[in-house]
């Protein structure tokens, strides 16, 4: 079963992660992400990570290299929904997740992106 | 033969690397580019890379010095059409282009530099 889904909406793309990730998934998720918006033109990238509630360390550089990889493509990349938790757990582990841009919700992380999408 | 190519569009000059790069024809580069630059009076300068199924970090510290450089010469330079697996190599290598500009397409970083060309 996936535990990841990439949802075009409008012209930004929605990384919705469900559950945790093996290493090999979330290698994966950096190669769909980046062919979905060279694919689709997205300006910008949504990643929820609200369905999680570890973050360790190594899908904390994914997060991270997929924001470099996506802003050479030319789109933003915005973490959207982290769990209090998760954030001190982060901070903790020296993670402060630098050039990553972080939204409480989609619809804020939508905002920033001053997204065309809309959710209803 | 040649595995570049400037071509003015405009204001802008669209450069296409149509394949990879020896050391000595990205230096090359450099110099036809500032030049054409400095010729053409041109206000932009797009670099389109979609060709290239490597960019190593030779090249990618040749087109960060290209940015600097017409920079100083009052152009912006864009780089479009990267493919998504450079991207990635990229951002495993650490090269995340910083002060580079990036587009998708040519039309895409056309829009980007304000352009008057178009391309039909």
């Amino acid at each position: 079963m996936s535990t990841t889904s990439v949802i075009p909406l409008g012209d930004v793309l929605l990384v919705t992660i469900q559950g945790e990730l093996t290493d090999h998934d979330a290698m994966g998720l950096q190669e769909d992400v980046t062919t979905g918006v060279a694919d689709s033109g997205a300006r910008g990238v949504l990643i929820d990570v609200s369905g999680l509630d570890i973050v360790d360390s190594f899908l904390a550089r994914t997060l991270h290299d997929l924001a470099g990889a996506t802003g050479l493509l030319a789109a933003r990349t915005v973490v959207v929904g982290m769990r209090p938790e998760v954030a001190i757990t982060l901070v903790e582990l020296g993670l402060t997740l630098p050039g990553l841009e972080t939204a409480l919700t989609v619809a804020d992380g939508l905002a920033k992106l001053g997204g065309s999408a809309r959710i209803t």
